[in-house]
């Protein structure tokens, strides 16, 4: 199925080099549990003294393992972990017997690898409302548990693919007073994201100390500035799950004060953010769109998303038109603050409109040409106070049609 | 413009034949606001003693027309009114020039007319940010007044069209106790509603005699339950008006306690609004949203548009796919109280699913049968409560990527 879709022109020129994280070793394996000839479980297995953290979906509808993971997390981290994943399968909406699956597998790698169940964090994504064959995940749990090896992240981020066109990784190197911690992330998604195959899943990894508590923290709040200020489409997964590992493995001790750290994390979630937005389906065109002035941050959240998430605006920015006036309209249909004779707006640099009107100085081609580039910003000021907010979205183009009108059949 | 799009496939074969409204009025010309060669003004004229009333966009950066008729609509009715309207431009977000613009009209056909400023309404439909050249409106003002007649409701029809296909009228007659009354209604609009030029503007009249207050109610009341159940796209204008005049010329009164009027009333309504779906930018396929079962009216309406509006089951939809996983999605990420195994989700009269999954008796073939039909129903049970909402929309073609992408350059 991914085969067919041609690879994101946003795409990096290649997978990044990841650096080891020591704690943590990666498996696959190819299950067929709907690819054939391609590898479609992913195994991560954390050493003893690892914590984990999680945030998800907020979805009324989610999976049997969101719900499971959800219910985990919160648990002693003392023995190790691990996170199994397959592609092709979302197990969602699979009534009962989709906990049945989730207990299986948990089950499964348990009685392989001495863990307890609790400790075993289960993710799916690919078709919804099918029965997941989880006899043919279960029947791989051994091969996983003997290819598990440090350096496999490509690996791993290449098995949990659906319809990404690229797989997706971020890290970065932290230099502390108590020595050097590194982290390590990857993620799959390509809408925001497609219910059938392109749930967004991430597993981030650092051989940093972290205590449970804090982890979660750190990655709640980092969460609301980066995954949860992209939108491809406004519609949300069943199955959306983030989990971060933290193995100790450096000895370096982290804290909820360690402001280099969490500026690190924060940017291997962005990054890998980025990614998503960049694989969104049929995107030409990577937007950034900054709100500031608002009444409030929430305020200008709220104006920020109504400009990501309208079709006219996103229709605008894959025809390469500087329509301003779209602008104009998702701002004063948002719902949140707004006077109309306030606004003002620039793409790029180019001043747009202010006062109420089209900027006296500005000419259309000088917003054309902004269009014309493959990374776009549009700001908006309101003028009223100061909240401000940035997201991130693609354009909305022939391709999304294409991947979304004939997709499933 | 109009001329490039293909006429939509949901049009009806014809224009409807609507009686004559005693007491108002049409009359159309060509002043060539932005399009040359079609009538692009049309002038209502309502007797002395008619009620108006109206409802307009909540968009926080409405139009300067809607903010003056929102302003006079409130007003003493017993001299009259009358209505002008352009298409080709929308004179929204135009600073105080477009102000001025509403002055000027209302003061010239007020001139012309004798009525006071305060009873002529405006509105302005086509491109945002450009100043209106309402000296060519104000041009043909006298050429309105002499040709206005009772009978030329459709021209009117046309002469508001901007990126419309097809031309939307809808009428009842209705038996009261006190004698017979008509009602005839315009509309325009072919987006939920693209602020270039696809604002939706409709106008109702009936020579009922019906007290303004007892008029206003009726129709904010009736708008929640037609205009405001469609969406094409999710996006407002900056422009959106309805007026309804109400003449008095059959002599029958008219109260809020008339349901065989509100009825009819509502008939009319409701077949203009989904003429406005029906004509949504590349719209192939109508469908209607039924949400039963949830714990509120308001979170039914809440699930209803989650559904109406998410861009995967409107391609879906496009791709006759029927993608029921695509709904439990939708009314997962919808915010309101939902309970994953107790939905149950219809395609036309076909069970699809239940117990949080798919019905037993599904057939993909049934589901894949009642998408190729060009009206679509899709019914969920929340099975929570007595909350119930209908909505209507279209589904998402790459003819509104076509339309939009490349509209305005």
């Amino acid at each position: 199925m991914a085969g067919k879709i041609p690879t994101s022109p946003l795409a990096p020129a290649a997978f990044p080099d990841l650096p080891v994280i020591d704690g943590v070793r990666f498996a696959t394996a190819e299950a067929g549990v709907r690819y054939q000839g391609r590898r479609d479980v992913m195994l991560a297995m954390l050493d003893a003294g690892s914590s984990v953290a999680g945030v998800f979906t907020r979805s009324k509808t989610r999976s049997a393992n969101v719900l499971d993971c959800q219910a985990k997390v919160g648990g002693d981290a003392s023995e190790g972990a691990a996170i199994i994943v397959n592609s092709g399968n979302s197990n969602a909406f699979t009534g009962r017997a989709g906990d049945g699956s989730v207990s299986a597998i948990c089950e499964a790698v348990a009685g392989a690898t001495g863990l307890p169940a609790t400790r075993v964090f289960t993710s799916s994504t690919g078709v919804i409302g099918e029965r997941l064959p989880h006899d043919r995940i279960i029947a791989k749990v051994d091969e996983l548990i003997a290819a598990q090896d440090g350096g496999k992240i490509e690996e791993a981020a290449l098995a949990i693919m659906t319809t990404d066109t690229f797989p997706k990784g971020a890290s970065a190197t932290v230099e502390l007073p108590g020595g050097t911690v590194k982290i390590a992330g990857i993620a799959k998604g390509s809408g925001m994201i497609a219910p059938d195959m392109a749930t967004m899943l991430v597993y981030i990894f650092t051989d940093a100390k972290v205590e449970r508590s804090a982890l979660q923290a750190m990655l709640s709040a980092l969460t609301d500035v980066t995954f949860n200020c992209i939108t491809v489409d406004s519609d949300t997964s069943t199955s959306d799950t983030l989990l971060m590992g933290a193995t100790g493995a450096s000895g370096v001790e982290v804290t909820a004060e360690s402001t280099a750290f969490i500026e690190a994390l924060r940017g291997v979630m962005l990054d890998l953010s980025h990614q998503v937005v960049k694989d969104g389906e049929g995107a030409t065109k990577f937007v950034e769109v900054h709100v500031s002035g608002a009444a409030s941050d929430a305020d200008a959240r709220t104006h920020a998303m109504a400009i990501a998430n309208s079709p006219l605006i996103k229709t605008a920015i894959a025809g390469e038109d500087p329509n301003w006036g779209r602008v104009v309209m998702a701002i004063g249909k948002s719902g949140a603050a707004a006077d109309r004779d306030l606004l003002t707006i620039r793409f790029g640099d180019i001043l747009v409109a202010e006062n109420g009107w089209v900027s006296p100085d500005y000419r259309e081609e000088q917003g054309a040409a902004v269009m014309k580039e493959q990374e776009i910003n549009i700001s908006v000021d309101l003028g009223l106070g100061g909240g401000t907010a940035t997201v991130w979205t693609c354009d909305l183009t022939h391709g999304y049609i294409s991947i979304n009108a004939d997709y499933r059949s």
